[in-house]
């Protein structure tokens, strides 16, 4: 199924107990593309600076992400700067520049305004509403945010809930926005503004999926192998559209594999600085770790 | 199997954005022996002031918790008050006085020497060790400690995770006690100290075991009726041994549906304050509970 992902192009520099790393690539779009892109082919939906290196753009090409409708404007690329201490929960940003991602122009090109799955991942949430209103017949869109949109721009996001299939946030921003510390209750008032599903990622406590019928939880896969959390959130929605995109199937029980499936290229993600570890991700052991998360999941009742 | 459970016995004042209650049963040993008691016969092996009243007995004794090693002793009950804030993750102690906690006496019964199960409940380590010395052939020992005593009694603390079978901490505990925020670290670390299982309760983000061959992770029950979190890890707790000593089964996967049993119980109980919700709770919930837990938890591989 055509796939379109848009949302931001970065050049990030990340400082973690492991090491700095000063302008690799990086960006919601771009951890998402290269998550789902092991599934499905990605046309990815940003834009670029001029000091945007043709190498990244080459080595998106080589995972079949297309970039026609990656616009490259005048001036630097929006860059993000920030640091993880000991406990790599939390991410302190030192620096935004946003740059050129005040030029986002979100015109899509004739085809991709007729991609059948979609991951809007972090940006303007007005922007997210442009994309989505030039969608002819979407067959499943799924949309991110961050907490600055939650603070500045409230009534779009509502308005984009309501507009979505699918909504993510993190367990802070659910909480956030539905002004609440529980998030099973955070859950079900996402749902009321009416999204189909609410999936609430928790980091290192895996996530939540709420549906009006029903449940499902996924831990996190027991990584202690953490060298740079940037982009895990973004890994994992792309894990998760691209995993759909293949399979064309939405019933219940595909959407908690797409969790799994997610969960997984999150936890690659992590292993090394910005997609480091993607560059070098075999199939097979996204398939492996899949088998590991189905067994460290699994309890059957023997007698009660 | 025979069932001993030893660890506090308190008069809890708490107060949470739902109420507040005054002098109700509390304290380690209580709410793991009423969870435990659900499914198998306990003995509980603690002390009570000269004010604990014979009605808290009779309801231990009603729920076929037999009290022959419980002690009473000259003056007042230990006694606890806290509360929880709007976010009740987290309770905040307002006061504690040990009162006759100070004159807790480890020496067991003879028979109760005998004890399989054995579950020590949060209390001193020293003390925990006397008792551990006591047992003559003990089938299964699992401990619980607390924050109080990583800081004051870590030797001991370490020299009790090598005789037990499976210690039981909270998120906090496990990373505090092994120096480090990575709980999968935290996980092996605890284990190379000495016992065959670790369980870390993460509290509304479940829980994890770690053995040395695996991995095991519950998530908690999509809990929107949270009144008093007081007590949900000696419940747990309290599921956890008592359906160990009903089924006298100890292969891993047997240790899992225990885990979710603990898990069960956590979430009834705090549906309540102290263990009132525990007083009119039917198996026949529980086993619905758990067939819940086993719904939300199942995924499957369709294609990858």
């Amino acid at each position: 199924m055509s796939l379109l992902i848009a949302g931001t192009i970065g050049l990030d520099t990340i400082e973690t107990p492991f090491g700095k790393k000063v302008d690799i690539l990086g960006g919601s779009a771009i951890h998402a593309s290269i998550a789902a892109s092991f599934f499905n082919p990605v046309s990815i939906l940003s834009v670029i600076g001029e000091d945007f290196s043709d190498e990244h753009l080459s080595f998106l090409s080589s995972l079949n992400i297309d970039s026609k409708a990656l616009k490259r404007a005048a001036g630097k690329n929006f860059r993000w700067e920030g640091f993880y201490e000991y406990d790599m929960n939390q991410a302190h940003t030192k620096k935004t520049e946003l740059n050129t991602l005040l030029d986002f122009d979100t015109k899509l090109p004739a085809d991709l305004a007729d991609a059948e799955y979609v991951f809007l991942a972090n940006l303007d949430p007005d922007l997210q509403l442009e994309i989505i209103d030039q969608l002819k017949a979407p067959k499943f869109v799924a949309a991110d945010t961050m907490n600055f949109w939650i603070e500045n721009k409230r009534s779009s996001l509502h308005k984009l809930i309501r507009k979505v299939d699918y909504m993510l946030l993190n367990e802070g921003e659910a909480r956030q926005l539905m002004d609440t510390p529980n998030l099973p209750l955070a859950g079900r008032r996402l749902l009321d503004l009416g999204a189909k599903g609410i999936i609430i990622k928790k980091g290192e406590h895996g996530a939540l999926l709420f549906t009006r019928d029903s449940h499902f939880a996924v831990a996190s896969y027991p990584q202690d192998s953490l060298v740079d959390p940037t982009g895990a959130g973004d890994s994992f929605a792309g894990g998760f559209i691209g995993y759909l995109a293949k399979t064309g199937n939405l019933c219940e029980e595909n959407i908690r594999c797409a969790m799994v499936v997610g969960s997984v290229m999150a936890s690659y993600n992590v292993e090394d600085f910005g997609p480091d570890r993607m560059r070098r991700l075999a199939k097979k052991e996204i398939e492996q770790r899949f088998e590991e998360f189905r067994k460290f999941s699994i309890f059957n009742p023997i007698n009660m």
